[in-house]
């Protein structure tokens, strides 16, 4: 951390601040410009445990430094998240998922290949689900989509078949060897979702719902963890350290898009934060053009866009009959829609040097 | 509801929508105009149990309607909320909260006069509790704030003292009179939460924390519900709705800011918000400065612009020894700035006809 | 329009506003639903002598009509722009610049194929922008870019080399059969920029400069007109109506990022904005990856992902030794970065059936 | 500024950071912390002519450092505006305007006492104009606005009357003897508005016309200068830079709302950019709640915070007839109203110390 001094800050602000940092069992190293003075805050901090010097992480010390007489700000200049960050963690981490339709029985997350997961916003029927379910397998899909418990803005929308949908969903797997991603909303639903899914997801609205983070940071289970829809990507990350700091290092990012004044489309999709986070971390990150644009048009664009960019999985909505969808009907596409988009999808990975992995 | 047509759409996809409605026991009324033909939607929608007409209520249906050949887009002509909304309920509501301290052993919030509600961010300590308690009350507050279970971006930043906070909590309300108000993060914590805490709060974060809301509102506590930091007014009435439907008619609104490409504060208050509330709804409304700016020194005037634009409370974060807290030192005032503040506060609530509730 | 009223409006209300609507020559057309009441809008409207009825464009009427007594609110049917719409054009139309290099002497924006434009953020010396063209086009650039007149957030920034700078452009066509793309920052300034560059461009703050569109308007100039950072997709097809509308039919759009609450990129490229453009309009769309980002290392993965979402053409910075660029070096691409760059951009084309024009 | 390394940066790239500070006259002061390594510059640097050492302002340079190989990012220790801060300049300013109404003979901006400027959006006739000047002087206004030159999203909307409103304005003062506010939209109308008016308006599209800026600055006539849709308070005060630096002193900034997703509002008004300016600068501020909100019904409520939270002035809009206006009719208070507001917006002054200058 440096700690930046007013332009007319007098000695004794100064002292006050070294005096502040010194109680704290830090040191100050003072630098006099011409027009003012920054003080770089040197020493281990004790409360996160972690590594420190200039650059450590004591979250709330910052805050109360930014408050005393004549500081101007503070500025950071470690990240404030480590299990998560590249800088510590120089290799890409994979997730390894079960999936028995897979040459040797899982799928690799965050690999050299790229992933597609699809099928229903929401699980309606037994119907519904397999007819899904089998045609995105058969497009090339290996990892089945579908929420049992869904959020809804209003409360007089349709908020899911619950455990139900979630039999279905583990029929769905029997039956076409695909493996399962679905929603979790709640700590005390996390024991049963890890009963029948194979990967766990947080949702936009729950990215710092930090009980529920905690609680599927004591699982094993793979989860991808979307972006809050107008989280910083620092923020996301922290999230992402939370679920990790607890041990469960499964941890998938999902960019859904952003809330912007971009009427046009439902978010607005950063495909940006893609490579970013590459940068930034070495946790897989996957793309969910459907949410991100909330229109079934945008949907294929944003697939080819999201593969160029890097992604390293594809999370999209395709329902049997979107006309008669109970929740995002605009946003899914068709069967047919979704048959065309696969040798789209890799062709264009291919023009990068990746693949897809469909069996 | 109004379904608008693409320029070029024709017949059969004008037959189509309208086949659609008529399927979902709607019918669809045909305007043709010059350029394009608009095609208003009537009849009871029977899922949420609404009235209806053009204008009625079905989470779903709208967007299934905009996925539809042919369509431009879809045009909501009501609001998604009743229960919350002003049109049904003309009357302003008013929250009662126990306070001994106060004349008549209650507190109204959202009635004529303002109210107080301060302490410090978080409980830190019986000693720190007690004396913020103590100057607070003195200088005119009757609600006593205080965070047992605090949300900290970072998982090794500070996350409260849990139940021992309650208890300190219990302990300030017998020592002062003051009623209190608390965060809930968690279902299963509501509770115990309920159990000492005179007003439940709803943090920024968790505003769409469904399984939350669904909790709180089948109880029977006065709660604050914080706008999202990215929520529109609608989507945070729709929050309050969840409350509001479960059967608890106690909710508070509070404005805390919103999140901007500005900087120079930690979020932006929106200020607007406090006039545009008290229009769509009857619900109190209140507005926290200290969250909202993020900084000491933007608290005072944001405090007494809240008043100007008619909030019905104010929730100020103040710290015996800001340099010493644990969370939020920077935007917390001391006791002095606490005691200068409050009669401006209370000139500010005169000159537009209000006054402060203090005994 | 329709003319949503407030659910408890009365008869006088309605009487009024339909009266108001007469008094403009329009005409109401009333849906008296269960729990409100709506007007569609129906007439000719003069002002703008555009196609009316419901759908027209009065800019103004429609706020006046928002301010009657018992209106809830006015939505607007149609587009509020006509010649830049697909739906009045429904071919794409395509810009023709004059390029030596390029077989037939011209290249086409907006075509099957795509064209990069590429070179320094600014024109700084006789060397560095001859190293900068030489190098570009080597690799298969056919427009070079270089800002002469530069805007700068500082007044004591780098400003550009005006017209000395313009020359240095036109001279380094001569030398390499380029075409020259140059931003015009002024009304004042467009004659004579007009007569050394092949396209104008109209930068991100100058995007409702409408003095500057109007003049830019009465020439025939290809111009390609930057989205504002904070501009709606909406706002910038009003941007380019303002060109069209005076008779200049060359109008390119760039989606060039857009402003948001994120910090780790300069902007947030609105990769969507993409196909949201071309599904609204016929008009080309271009990229710029550079200025989108802000930073080196994005570059790469922004272009193959506008690529794949559709772009007509690229803008890139491009300079023989960023770090000692005068202005925007971290976005600035080494030589041997664009040389890498290119085979992967033109494999992405390949891999959704186009090509670069490269000669 | 400081030059963070990377957490592994190694000492080439150190040694290259420093080497490169050198060359452009500068000295790096390094601190090697656990972590990492940061970089203090010192030294002055040319260009800008500026005061320098640790914090100095070399615009481009820093986005020069930021690109090195090793660099994690470079941090600015100092504003990067002088003449706009009141670090440099810590007395309030105050602008004079005449006005014949006042006793003096003229109006103070930015004193102890608060200012109202109020009148129609836009001139459209003498009677207008007329009624609406003589009503807001009457109810104590002392400065008159009205718009001459319009900025219109779209083409065929109306632009203003130009120089026969500026011929109105100028009666309407004669009239009355109020100053007279006009908005001018590109350099070569500055030299005609100066004539007809006594403070130029900057709007919002215009805060980063940069050659408006300068050519205002050339003059001597009070401007007020908007802040811009998605301007941060800084590129705010950058712009008033460029007007200080071409030796314009009479800097008067204007808050009017700034761009967010929130819907319920035109825009949503920043009313804590109110204290934050007068932190951050010694210039007068004022506020537009009729632009800030675009809904009359909220801009009594908006003004009333203002001058809570210390604004200098009020912008706002009246017009005799709002049904009938040509812009903005739905944010226009009715004279009635206006009237209202006056004797409000007098006690919130009082309550806080300030009284209004009415004559």
């Amino acid at each position: 951390m440096i700690v930046v001094m007013k332009a007319h800050s007098n000695n004794e602000e100064i002292q006050h601040v070294l005096k502040f940092l010194q109680n704290h069992g830090l040191s100050g190293h003072l630098s006099q410009g011409v027009e003012r003075t920054v003080i770089g805050v040197l020493g281990q901090t004790s409360n996160a445990g972690l590594p420190s010097g200039i650059g450590g992480i004591t979250p709330g010390l910052e805050d109360s430094l930014e408050g005393l007489p004549g500081v101007d700000n503070v500025l950071r200049v470690s990240k404030p998240y480590k299990l998560a960050s590249r800088e510590f963690h120089p290799e890409n981490t994979t997730v390894e998922v079960p999936a028995a339709c897979v040459d040797g029985g899982s799928v690799t997350i965050g690999g050299k290949d790229v992933v597609m997961m699809a099928g229903p916003c929401t699980v309606e029927t037994e119907t519904q689900l397999m007819t899904a379910a089998e045609a995105v397998r058969k497009a090339g899909a290996v990892i089945l989509r579908g929420g049992a418990f869904k959020p809804s803005t209003s409360p007089y929308g349709f908020r899911g078949l619950g455990e139900k949908g979630l039999q279905l969903l583990a029929k769905a797997r029997d039956e076409f060897g695909m493996a399962v991603i679905t929603e979790v909303m709640t700590p005390s639903d996390v024991a049963m979702v890890c009963e029948y899914a194979d990967i766990l997801q947080i949702g936009t609205r729950n990215m710092q719902n930090y009980m529920l983070l905690d609680e599927i940071g004591r699982t094993n289970k793979p989860v991808v963890l979307k972006r809050g829809m107008s989280a910083t990507i620092e923020e996301w990350l922290l999230a992402a350290e939370y679920v990790l700091s607890q041990g469960n290092k499964n941890v998938i990012l999902c960019e859904r898009g952003i809330r912007t004044f971009e009427k046009a489309t439902r978010n607005t999709m950063d495909i940006s934060a893609i490579p970013v986070a590459k940068t930034l971390s070495h946790l897989p990150i996957i793309s969910d053009p459907s949410q991100g644009t909330g229109h079934r048009h945008l949907v294929g664009p944003m697939t080819l866009a999201s593969i160029a960019a890097g992604t390293d999985a594809l999370l999209i909505e395709v329902h049997p009959n979107p006309d008669e969808a109970l929740k995002d009907g605009a946003q899914s596409l068709t069967i047919q829609q979704f048959n065309e988009l696969m040798p789209q999808a890799q062709a264009v990975a291919h023009a990068i040097g990746r693949d897809f992995i469909t069996r």
